[in-house]
């Protein structure tokens, strides 16, 4: 930390105050989604009062009242008063990634982060405890590694596949032209989920195959649930860790390495070594295991 | 917003995202503190490795080496490398303001943000729909006002004091000498719960006389089980929507008037217009209720 920046928080600790009310900051604009507030802005022509927007919604004027206030706090609606009445309406950027139909929503990844992530991390301190995930203790389901109670029903899985493609919405292209990964002609993304980060790739590196693997159920609702466009990406069932993965020049592992303990992930990164084509004594395992540790 | 913000939020919503992972930031600290980790940071001379924490404090290595580098991540903690082993330190910050002893710890904040709002904030949709608190949703508490359930033991009356209490270690000072409050002889500070800012007014002002008015439960605690400094600050019993309020030069209204429904509001604050001395026809009543609408 830079000297004078611990210093001006040891006078008064403005960034650790921000941080205690870090969960209200993220409560507030989850709930703004759950309730509509920005999808009722966009369609909106006008500014709507807080009166307006509580009868279209169903909510209590005060808690709307104070709701809209607060995200006006943080800059992601504005005010204005017109005759005293306060007018709001949304911005730019709640516009593009916080109503629900727009080219860059975010959100199921903002339902999933409310429902599902917000409570589980209310147990924090019992993860740290014991090591293992909250699954049980927050939403009553039997304890296991977390993706049995991810993948507990299709409709769970589905939440869980949306947020995992909301993710490469924003990060995809930028991530797969960080490097120039022209020379790799046949790639696989293990665990590759509903192939969003496979078509970035595919679109970009038009002479590459670029090919799925995951789970049956996750091919399939990948298949049956999610747009797959003409991108020439082919999925491939299996499990990453009983059976033999497709060989490649490449292979992704996008989001993966984090989910897992230590021993899972050398096992893995094991049979990748083994299975690298098309020389490993070539290419250094570094330069084919492309891991990502971005946070979920 | 400034137009140059909305435009690169545009093309990669960094703070929005920051925003997402508030409620993250929020519980790694609140944890680290349930856990007692910035505790025995201060208490030991060396820097410790995250199997050494995990061990003093009863929690898994996995999840104990995480938070901690999380933590490191925040610039909460600092971490150095000796012999392949990463070794853990606090930052004056965190000894100041997150270590239970310390002169300025918010220890009791947190603790109380952790355990109750956070879990109350868990069901902000349900509080705007509604337009009431969700005390019983949360814990199957009664519902009602939530004073009711802030105050529903002794226990719990105590956690939250000494969460008002904390709020004045930071800020307590620096509020009452904002204004050169001198001319004022007597003070009453309305809902002044453990006396933490009366305390620093009758400092700042030997010359005034400075009573906390709050309800009795509230004062028989405050005398029994927070220290009270030689201050001359004096306490006197009482609900001040039902009962008389003592008469006052200059009334305090500090994170109060943010509790309650605009009617109350307004009826507390027509009770203090009507007390107010010594001649309202000479100071108008803005300069003598004063309101702090600070977040809790």
């Amino acid at each position: 930390m830079a000297e004078h920046l611990s210093q001006s928080e040891l006078d008064y600790p403005f960034k650790l105050l921000e941080y205690f009310n870090g969960f209200r900051v993220s409560k507030m604009i989850f709930s703004a989604c759950e309730l509509g507030v920005f999808d009722l802005l966009l369609k909106s022509q006008d500014a709507l009062s807080a009166q307006h927007v509580a009868q279209e919604l169903g909510t209590s004027m005060d808690g709307m009242e104070r709701l809209l206030d607060a995200l006006v706090g943080i800059e992601i609606l504005e005010v204005e008063t017109a005759q005293g009445t306060a007018l709001y309406s949304s911005t730019d950027v709640a516009n593009l990634y916080l109503a629900k139909g727009s080219a860059k929503s975010l959100h199921d990844m903002i339902i999933y982060r409310s429902q599902t992530v917000y409570p589980l991390w209310n147990n924090l301190v019992d993860a740290i405890r014991s090591g293992r995930n909250q699954y049980e203790k927050t939403f009553g389901l039997p304890s296991g590694h977390f993706f049995q109670a991810i993948y507990r029903s299709e409709e769970e899985m589905l939440k869980f596949m949306g947020i995992m493609s909301c993710h490469w919405v924003l990060d995809g292209h930028d991530v797969v032209t960080a490097f120039d990964l022209s020379r790799f002609q046949k790639v696989v993304d293990l665990g590759g989920c509903t192939g969003a980060l496979a078509n970035e790739m595919a679109r970009a590196y038009p002479a590459s195959s670029v090919t799925v693997f995951d789970l049956p159920q996750v091919v399939e609702a990948a298949q049956k649930h999610f747009k797959q466009e003409d991108s020439g990406v082919t999925f491939q069932s299996g499990d990453f860790f009983s059976d033999e993965i497709p060989g490649a020049d490449l292979y992704v592992l996008a989001r993966v390495i984090h989910d897992w303990p230590e021993e899972k992930c050398l096992a893995l990164l094991k049979k990748i070594y083994e299975t690298c084509k098309p020389d490993r004594s070539i290419f250094n395992t570094a330069a084919h295991v492309w891991v990502t540790m971005l946070p979920i």
